[in-house]
């Protein structure tokens, strides 16, 4: 019976429901719809990164890594991340944005499905990722 | 050589197309969509639970784990679930339906990605999970 | 520790940013979003099988099926198909498409998520794909 962890980076602010940031179960490792929010202050709510989709981006794929790397994995182990935009135009300046945070990658880039979503007010980006440990 | 099964609760309707409601193969247990239907009467379309999140959300929660049950698990096998909402207006009060849904789960939440798209009409919810089991 | 492969079909377009047209890991694979482009002509744009529903699901369905293969899986592998579609309207004449595309399919179909979002222009289907192998 392989045990269900879940995993919460001391930077992440407080779910608000009952969920996990990332959840390790067996040899997966998910990690929940990370948004652009700054390393949580006590006693405050969440506060995005900026306006632009470059802040919010850059520090969405910040927040997904926080929660690998405080389950033992890297970008490495990551087979799929589901990127919700919220605007068609953005695809362009989305990928340079991304190709340029896994320029350092040494493996094979993950999966990768991209939808255009509604997102609550201010957010234009959101991003969950799905790894493969061992 | 693992074999696929299909999940496929008495409660349920016939799904519209050729998928099945849940599916296990090797340690993973998939929840395909699930929406507010209430448990299917044979010879009659799906019907609604009702108009509001309340009703749906409650019934399609209870129509996932239906599908998690019927496979032989539970939700503290649950690693990720999905949502999906028609508008963001909708977030607090799923939020409130959902933590206390939970409210008697032991293990870690699982982790969770709420997006706002489109569906069809009369639905405000739906909702698909994935389990890693043993 | 398993290795992270990618799965490149020969006749897939160059993906648009650094990600993989599929990955797998241990007994995971997981195929990329993939819309309804044709075989990739060398040095030029990737192109759209057509206008309609039709065109563009038959050959997303292929395009998805193109990476299991490379990957040494098929359909009775997959686990789960996540759908999106940009028009509620479409859903009917989908599930027809769908269900003709896996009328030979000997196992348990694979669940399935459908949801309505927006796609780059043109594009009218997406699909993506889990398999579970071994």
């Amino acid at each position: 019976m392989s045990e269900k962890i879940a995993i919460t980076p001391v930077t992440h602010t407080q779910p608000p429901a009952r969920f996990s940031h990332g959840v390790k179960k067996g040899n997966i490792l998910q990690v929940a719809g990370q948004v652009g929010f700054l390393p949580a202050e006590p006693g405050q709510p969440p506060t995005v990164a900026g306006p632009t989709l470059g802040e919010q981006t850059l520090r969405t794929l910040a927040n997904v890594q926080a929660v690998l790397e405080e389950g033992g994995a890297t970008w490495e182990d990551v087979v799929m991340v589901r990127v919700y935009l919220t605007d068609t135009a953005h695809f362009a300046e989305f990928n340079g944005i991304y190709d340029e945070y896994f320029a350092d990658l040494k493996g094979a880039p993950a999966a990768r499905t991209t939808v255009y979503v509604g997102l609550p007010q201010g957010l234009l980006v959101e991003i969950d990722a799905l790894a493969v440990l061992g």
